[in-house]
Formats: structure tokens, C-alpha cells, sequence
């Protein structure tokens, strides 16, 4: 037989497996290893067998990983909704709710933590960690006491402009500030570029601590309709454009719909601030957990007016509790370093050398390597027993990078009160209500599946599934 | 000769020394036992005889320190001024010149720092920090990476709470929010209790920072004419308090004036801001560097309606560069709370637990007690100093406890000009214009004398007066 023939004999035989659903969604394929020898063929005819499967849209390939089922091979489940323009609707931040919900977080170990916004401790490189900041410690003459420059530590703004390789350049350590985190780059971004009473572009659903920064700002908050898939409708945004005075988006694994938005629409996006000079305050925290080949681009690439106000931060990779972020203000870089100034003198010391020294050595990167593949796999394992255990109307999305999933449920549910009966179980989600100012998203939920996926959490999902399934 | 003779023959004998000059104001009385050898008598004829010195404000004691001759029995330089209110005069914060001595801060080892607003490495114990933050991280199992809750650190709230002794029980854990240090603190308080437009009263000279914050939030500053014994004048204070949304003083050792207002004047300060229903934000930050017998109360001691947010922080007395602070905002807690979340999500880790383990295990007591008496000495110091080479015209503040020096030269000396003179012999000092508003304080300066004294600080110190009197 020739190698052509037989490259898509395996293939077929492989397509056959996914449609009797004995290879199902998210399984692994054999690796190019033991599919050689399965089928007794060359390595190189194997190759070929898995790419036309990948271009058939069969599976998908993780680098240094494998190949994957894909989902949208004999996807089950719908794409979530998007919520239309609302602005007549009174508004009303779920304050209680999400002050409900982050009181189940703070050091109750017993529930599993599907709320949380941040990795599970085994995922972080604590002994690392530690080792860092002793080294850093003992080599500082000063013992951390003195202030930071108000712009932020240099080493840490040096190797971050090194590290940004996806900007291929252009950005230097003078263009950095450093910042408490990233929320606190939103919020100096915010306090730098409009005044109370301005109008602020987000995505719908939205993270709640964007709604609340905004809020508390004496901003209005302007919700555009979102796509799971693409991101911010472009076409709605526009119509807002010239009564804003900033937009907020995550456009890279968005929280909490997961979304890559496509490079064309960030070409596009950018054209259209650039056209209205609005501010788009980028929080692309999530960049560098990419499901893909490579890391995407943020807007900031494709920006040439310094419009962009690109933030980063390692509370989402490495270290939540030390807050360290940074924001690459564009042209507002002088106001965002006397809004830093004004608000704390400087950032806490010591943090910024650890992180610093991780990202010279290489220790982030490689972190974040396997991190990554960690959560790809979390991904799959989520995504198939959603499947499995939720109701067939549910809607899923599909992230292509982060640690958020997004569902949408049966009109009938109130996430809200299931909330409640969860949390008797001890197991905890976001509900849906705190993703908008607008009394929507109540039959919605965000799950993290940034945790150890042990036989508790595997449960523990079946048992919110029934939950679901009890109340339709 | 009886007992009674002998004391007032010693008291006599010192007085004279004094008249004469062998003694100078601030130098120090022999030790009660070389006095015992010296004059042959018993302890307690000595005792009696300083005594006999303080009661006529010839001398004071200093506890655990010694006696020593006191600026106000033959004070020859006078009080500084007290600005009157101003209204009508353009508003205009001195943000270039802030700029410009800040610049000369970071990093500069060759300048001698008259200016800095942090006391000198030599006085903080470094050591002791840095084996307290690594037996901290080698404790912590997360290395530091979780959360923090949005209120603070429990231990550290805990710790300053029993610690607070000066408030006699009168707040708890519950009562405090960590804050990024104390100007993190008086920011997030005004966001709490203003809304851009608002009016909020300061001391006139302030510090310039609070200027900055107040500016930054679109507020407007009230400066209030300030005595530098007894601050704020409270009865032009009466006149505004109807139209102000918050006051925001430093009622303990006053940074610039060094004062500490008397407690009927903190008592009558309550009263005012409890008849018209307005928060005092009261940055206690020097309470604890006081020269005097105890700890001065603040203003929070008298609050009985909720209205003081009391501030307090290690930056002026630790670690400055841990940025930890905290506030007890009395019934604004849970908009402080609020705030908080909005601008970082909470407190950077170990840190706090580093401070709340200084606090729980005495160290910072003892820290304390040894930082309070190098001050004094160096205060004794650069006010003796001071009144040898500064012309006889020069005014000079008498601080009570901090590290703060207000010097008003002559009216024709601007210490904006003199400042470029001072940095190009690598000395530098804070130009009184930067503490107010309103184009004013020209001739005067802010001297930080928290720095080891050595022959170059000496000298330095009679260069720069040389450089006033060659001006007049």
C-alpha cells in the first residue's frame, strides 16, 4: 500500500473511533509514538494521518502536548447568547451577591473553589517562589526599606519590556509603570483618563471588579454586546464611540467568556479608537495562558497613536497575593505615574526583584509552559463532563486560553439561588448576575477550572449538574 | 549645710552655667551619679536639684536619657508666622518644584538629604527586618502567593489593634483596614467621604502630597491659617467647617511644623467636627516619635460619633519602602473596605505578617525607644546648630516628637533659587513653596532631621546657611 493510502487509512479509522464516540471530545490521540507502532507504519505517515485530521477540524494539536478531540468536531452543546444593547433598564451592580459570593473564598478550604478568579496553589511554583524571595532579601542591603522610584522598580520594568516579546519591540522599560496588580492598573488608567460622569466602554458579561471600579469612580458604565467567539460587537461600539471617554476590554481570554478576539477585529478596534481618540485600557492578564500555538497579540500592537493603555500582570500566573502589575500607558504615562503617586508614593518593594529575577532566568517562562498544558488539559476534562452532566440546552463557551468557562443555563434557573444549595454542598461558582449592572445573566454561571482535578471536584460537578437538572 | 541648701546650690551653680553659655541649650546635664561625684552629695540632692531646673523651664528630662538644657530658656530665634487664610488668590500647586527635589531623592547617596520625608537607613533595624520577613516566608506554606482578605491582614490587624495602647481599648481588629501605607490611606479616605467639587480643609504649611491627592480627586483645598505650637487655628477653622467635606490634618508632630496640638484643642477639634457632621482624617503617622514623657493622644481618643479615620503606618518609623499602613475610619469602614477592593483587591502578603510579628514580640517597642532618642539628639543637635549659623533673623519651629524642621528666612531669600545653589554642593532640602497651594512660604524650608549626623551633615548644614546670609 502506498504512504498515501495509508496515512488516510489511519485517519478514517481515527474519524470512525470520534463518531462511535470511542474516542470522544478532549481524549488524547496516541502519540506519534505509539500510533507508529499501532499501526506499524512511519512516523512520518502518522504525521500526516493526524494533520489531515486537524485540518478536517477533527482534532486539534497542543505543541509538545499532543493531539486533542476536538469540540467542535460533534460539538453538543450551543455557543452562549449575546445580551443586546441595554440602556433604558435601570441600573444595579450586584453588590451583595458578590460580596456573598467573595465571603465563601477567604480561606475556606473545604469548598471547591469553582468562584475563584485565580490558579489553585498546586499550579504555582511555590518553592520557587520562596527560594526567589529569600535570594532577593538577602542580597538587598537595605532590607526592603526604601520607597521604590514612583514609577516603579527598574529591574522589573527592564526584563517586562525584554519579556513582551509578542510586541516585538515596542515597548521599553520607560514605558512601563508599575502598579498594584492589575486592578489597580485599571483603576489609575481610569482615574488618568476621565473624570466622573464620563462614560466607559466594557464587554457584556464583564468582570464585576471593572463594573465596580467604574462605579465607584462616579463613571457610567456602557455595556457592549459581546460574542462568545470574536469579542466586543465592533459595529455596536462604534454607534457609542463618540460619547466615550474610555473602553476597558480583556481581549485575550476573556473573563468571563474566554474569547480570543481575532487579530482583524483588533486591527479594526484600534482603527476606531484611533478615529474618536477614545482610550482603550487593554487588561491582557490572560495573554500568555494561550490554548494555541502561540501567543496573540494584544491591541497594543497595533497601536500607533499611544492610544492604548496595555496592562499586564503574574496574578493570574504566578503569584496573586504579591500584586504586582504593570501598564504600558501610552501617551498617559504621565498622568498614570502622579495618579500612582497620589495613590500609595510607590509599590511595596522586594515582589517586584522576585518577579524580575523570574523573568531574566527563564523560570516564568518555563512556568508558564507547563501551565499552560495543565490548564489545556483542565480544560478538556471540564469541558467534557459539562457535557456529560449538564442538560443538553446548557450553552458552553470556548475559551481559547485562560481559566474560565462561561454557561449558560436553562432560562428557568436563577444561578443566584442555586448558589445557595451549592454552597450547602460546599462548592461554590459565579454567578452569573455579577457579570452585568443589568438584572441579566441570572441563568449563567463562571466556573475556574484552574484546580487540582481531583475525584472531589469531578463530583462535585456532577452534583451542581443534577442541581441544574432538579430545577428544569 | 542642710539637704535644702545643697539642691538649690546645684540648681544654682547649672543656672549659672547656662547664663554663661558653658552650658548651651541643648546640652546635656552630668548624669545624676557623675553630678552625685561632682558635688559630692547624695542621688537624690541631684535628683532634687534638676528638678529645681525643670520647674523653671531651664532644663528637661528626657526619660532614660538624661537632662538637658531647654531651647525656650534662652531661645534666640522666634517662632515662624502663621499665614492668613487666603481665598482669592489663584490656586496653583508647586507640582514642577515637587517634581524636581523628589528627582534629587531617588538614589542619590552622595546628596546630603535635608529633604527626604523618611528617616535614614542608620536608624532602622535592618537586620532584625530581614531575619523576621524570612523566618515569615519560610512559615508560610503559600510562599505568599494567596490573597490577602480586602479588609487586611487578620494577624496585623490584631496586632496594631493591642498595640494601639495610646486609644485605651477603644478600637479592635475589626475597626482597621490595612492600607498601602498611610498616603494610600488618607486617599482611599477621601474617596470614601468626597465626591469631585468638594471642600476639604489642611493645615497651612502641609504636607504636599495631601495637596497632590486633594487635587488629583478634583477637590478643592482649604488652607487654614496654623500656629506651629498649637495648629490649626479652630476658629477660622469654625468659619469654613459648614461648607467642607472632610478635614484632613497631622494633629501629632505636625510634618512641617513639628507641633503637637494641645489635647483641649484636639478635644474642641471633635467637638466642631461632631456639631457639623464632618470626617477628620487624622494622619497619625509620628505619633509614636514623640520627645515628651508618653504618647500623645489623637483626635480618634475623643471621637464618640464615629467621625475620625484615624491613620496610622511604618513608613516614618520602620520600613518605609513595606508600604504598610492602616485606618481606623470609625463609621466609613465599609466604604474604605469598598474602596480598597476596587483599587488593588488587596494587600500585597508577608509584609503585614512581618510588622504584626515586630508588634506581637516587643521589637517594635524597643525600636521605638531607641529611634525616639536619636531624634531628640539629632533635634538638639541641628536646633543648636541651626540657631549657631543661621541668621538671627531666621524663624525655626520647636517640634515636639518627628523628624521635621520649618526654618523662615528672610524675607528676601527665596529657597526655590537657593535650593539649585544647595543641590550643586550636593545638599538639599524641601523649599517652602511646595507646602501650600497659594504662591507663599517662599522663604522658608523644610529640613528633615533624620539622618546620621555626621561632620559632612554638620558642615553641610553651615554651607547652606552661608548661602542664606550671603543672599540677605
Amino acid at each position: 500500500m502506498s504512504r498515501d493510502v495509508l496515512y488516510l487509512k489511519i485517519a478514517k479509522s481515527v474519524t470512525e473511533q470520534i463518531k462511535s464516540d470511542t474516542l470522544q471530545f478532549g481524549d488524547r490521540l496516541p502519540s506519534l509514538r505509539s500510533a507508529q507502532k499501532l499501526y506499524n507504519v512511519s512516523l512520518n505517515t502518522v504525521k500526516q494521518a493526524y494533520m489531515e485530521l486537524e485540518s478536517r477540524s477533527l482534532v486539534e494539536s497542543r505543541p509538545k502536548y499532543g493531539y486533542f478531540v476536538r469540540q467542535s468536531s460533534q460539538r453538543k452543546l450551543a455557543l452562549p447568547s449575546v445580551a443586546p444593547m441595554k440602556v433604558a433598564e435601570r441600573e444595579n451592580t450586584a453588590e451583595v451577591l458578590i460580596d456573598k459570593v467573595f465571603g465563601t473564598i477567604d480561606g475556606s478550604d473545604d469548598v471547591t473553589q469553582f468562584a475563584l478568579g485565580i490558579p489553585g496553589k498546586s499550579f504555582l511554583p511555590l518553592a520557587k517562589l520562596k527560594k526567589s524571595m529569600i535570594n532577593v532579601i538577602n542580597r538587598k542591603s537595605d532590607s526592603g526599606t526604601d520607597y521604590e522610584p514612583v514609577q516603579g522598580n527598574e529591574y522589573l520594568r527592564r526584563e517586562s519590556a525584554k519579556w513582551a516579546l509578542v510586541l516585538e519591540g515596542k515597548i521599553s522599560e520607560d514605558d512601563l509603570v508599575i502598579t498594584s496588580g492589575a486592578m489597580n492598573a485599571v483603576y489609575t488608567c481610569l482615574m488618568a483618563v476621565t473624570k466622573p460622569g464620563d462614560s466607559v466602554a466594557v464587554e457584556s458579561p464583564v468582570y464585576f471588579g471593572v463594573l465596580q471600579a467604574i462605579q465607584q469612580l462616579g463613571l457610567k458604565v456602557v455595556e457592549i454586546p459581546t460574542h462568545p467567539i470574536y469579542g466586543v460587537d465592533l459595529d455596536a461600539l462604534k454607534k457609542v464611540l463618540p460619547s466615550l471617554s474610555a473602553c476597558c476590554f480583556v481581549t485575550n481570554f476573556n473573563n468571563p467568556l474566554g474569547f480570543q478576539m481575532p487579530d482583524e477585529n483588533k486591527k479594526e478596534l484600534v482603527k476606531l479608537i484611533t478615529e474618536y481618540n477614545v482610550p482603550l485600557i487593554e487588561d491582557d492578564i490572560y495573554g500568555n495562558l494561550y490554548f494555541g500555538a502561540e501567543r496573540p497579540k494584544p491591541c497594543k500592537f497595533y497601536d500607533e497613536a499611544g492610544l492604548v493603555m496595555w496592562i499586564g500582570s503574574v496574578s493570574k500566573t504566578l503569584a496573586p497575593g504579591y500584586r504586582v502589575g504593570w501598564v504600558a500607558p501610552g501617551k498617559f504615562k504621565e498622568q498614570v505615574i502622579r495618579q500612582k503617586l497620589v495613590q500609595t508614593v510607590c509599590s511595596p518593594s522586594i515582589y517586584p526583584d522576585v518577579i524580575a529575577d523570574f523573568l531574566e532566568h527563564g523560570r516564568y517562562d518555563h512556568h508558564l509552559r507547563t501551565f499552560r498544558k495543565k490548564l489545556y488539559a483542565n480544560y478538556l476534562q471540564i469541558q467534557k463532563s459539562v457535557t456529560e452532566y449538564f442538560p443538553d440546552n446548557t450553552k458552553i463557551s470556548e475559551p481559547k486560553g485562560g481559566f474560565m468557562l462561561w454557561l449558560e443555563l436553562d432560562k428557568r434557573i436563577c444561578t443566584e439561588d442555586l448558589f445557595d444549595e451549592a454552597m450547602s454542598q460546599k462548592i461554590n461558582f459565579a454567578p452569573g448576575r455579577m457579570f452585568s449592572q443589568y438584572n441579566q445573566y441570572q441563568n449563567c454561571m463562571r466556573l475556574n477550572y484552574a484546580l487540582e482535578w481531583t475525584d472531589r471536584v469531578e463530583s462535585d460537578l456532577e452534583k451542581l449538574a443534577k442541581m441544574v437538572k432538579k430545577r428544569i
